[in-house]
């Protein structure tokens, strides 16, 4: 539940693909490319799913098929393993949806 | 726009992986099923949008990870293009959701 | 947690507008009705995320701006508080989303 | 389906509650509050209807019960119809959405 060391975090977001630490650690960040915008929206409801049931939500924006994403821990001051979580869930989810039919 | 004959019906729904004719040929049926409920939803979100854009939509329904949709033209009183164009789309979605991330 | 009697069950449905007692009291159900396809589906993405959010899932169908929905406890084999707390969820989206703007 | 003059710009938002024209009168934006995530997220899934069936997305961000929105037509490089269009639509969900059940 608690926030990582520099070095623990560096290790962990390591192995998350597309994601970046932000911010003097507090936060970690990725953008998500999609083929059109109903895509783009397909993985924001499932994640939106996941979010509400972990009740840790993200911030993000979209424009058309991209999908700018910032995850942090606020009663934490920190990135937690909440975040990786929700960052792996994403992973997942945008994966799958960019796949080859 | 128009209704199939019985055999270009026929023809044209043996190319659509996993659905069936029914009810004397006015309707086509299929049955998705997904790894959970998440899935199931980002699928028919993706399903509504695409849906609601060409103001044709499904009559379907929601079990947990299933869903079991019926698509008609209820102006033609048949199938047409219309029901073959979404029931594609559906396809191509849910083949990308189901894959293996 | 548990399951009501046939008396608790009739006083708390009783208080839920629209819903009925079917099927030998093992499930309840409604049908919400809005004014087109894309409220219909608002209200189905807000329930989703509740649902998501209990592990308690809705059957339910829909046509168009009709969702018709069936409620019951599966491990219980009967109705119980999770189905009302959906039920009452389901009710007060329903009744913002259908009112006036 | 052309852009606006300067004063056309200023009385059409006027009329839309809760808008600003910025950036030179290119854009025009929004920020929308609501109760939780779950009835920002509805909101969101409305607007995504609509915007997919008009071809015309919005930029927006969410943070929790926040959505920021900026409308532009890209292709005008200016506030045309199409975005006073989906503002107004968004003002509508919103609005029910915020109403008291």
């Amino acid at each position: 539940m608690g926030a990582f060391s520099a070095g623990e975090l560096r290790s962990a977001v390591g192995e998350l693909d597309g994601w970046s630490i932000g911010e003097n650690d507090i936060a970690i960040t990725r953008q998500f490319r999609f083929a059109d915008f109903t895509t783009a929206f397909a993985f924001m409801t499932a994640v939106a799913l996941k979010a509400e049931a972990m009740n840790h939500h993200p911030e993000w924006s979209n424009v058309y098929s991209k999908v700018d994403v910032r995850l942090t821990s606020h009663d934490a001051g920190a990135v937690t393993d909440r975040d990786l979580t929700l960052a792996r869930f994403m992973n997942g989810v945008a994966s799958r949806l960019s796949a080859q039919a």
